[in-house]
């Protein structure tokens, strides 16, 4: 494991240069299918928009380089509710608290700018159960399940957390 | 109410040319807010590409003009679930199982082709009420409501049917 020197970390928002970097980072957790990465590259370059509907940033190393990726953004038709897209960590700066603080870097931004809710999808499967266990520490409550939802025995499982405007 | 001449009554993609009545209709139901209208008229042109993800469908009377209209397709990331995402029938054209006719027909469609699972959310507004109660009719089942999801007192419900491949 790297050597962090987290206190020169910083979010921001993603610019093109960070694509890659954050490719490969997806790619690294082991935990996202190929289509889903081709679906997040998609995301990435969507949100380089400003009028996108949504918002990519990331948490860089001393080097800027990304080390952490989150996409969110106000859900459509809804006034006030808020999805969490995604959220992934290089593996060799996880167990550091920087999936928290890019987490609670969203919240922030949700609860000021008047959002009431956040929600994270997220699947059954046992590769998710570290993200599973992250959400539920981190103050969300599973509200629903959706069986079979990705492919036969692979549910949807949605999570929410409630912000006091 | 108008005469109903339903044996003459098509089911059929639609066309660039039906644009204006399906918005006529959905407007016409009173159900739909002015930003969903525009959603709808979005989908509507992305549908027209054969190459988007998604169907829309309408069921046309004998002048050739739209008095129904469906939007359908598969969910992504998932496979074999497929999400309603409109369903509605001119005023006047109502309570002729009409939409039952479009829904049985989109159902075949995507038993036909391996889909396992629909899925329709709706709002659990008053207004909502007849929406629901046709999904109950035509064998959904509630399976989640996620509470305040549009606005604060406004739910999302979450409907489910399965099909056997």
């Amino acid at each position: 494991m790297k050597e962090l020197t987290l206190n020169v970390m910083q979010i921001r928002e993603i610019v093109s240069e960070d694509k890659a970097d954050v490719l490969r980072l997806l790619e690294s957790t082991g935990v996202f299918q190929n289509h889903e990465i081709k679906v997040a590259e998609e995301v990435i370059e969507e949100s380089l928009d400003p009028a996108a509907g949504y918002h990519s940033i990331c948490m860089v190393n001393e080097e800027n380089r990304a080390v952490a990726y989150a996409c969110w953004g106000p859900t459509p038709c809804t006034e006030g509710t808020f999805d969490l897209y995604w959220i992934a960590v290089h593996p060799d700066f996880q167990k550091h608290g920087i999936g928290k603080q890019l987490l609670e870097h969203i919240e922030l931004q949700i609860s000021c700018s008047g959002g009431r809710l956040m929600l994270i999808e997220t699947s059954s499967f046992s590769d998710y159960e570290d993200a599973r266990r992250f959400y539920a520490r981190s103050g969300y409550r599973q509200i629903a399940m959706i069986q079979d939802y990705y492919r036969p025995g692979d549910h949807k499982i949605i999570y929410a957390k409630n912000f006091v405007s």
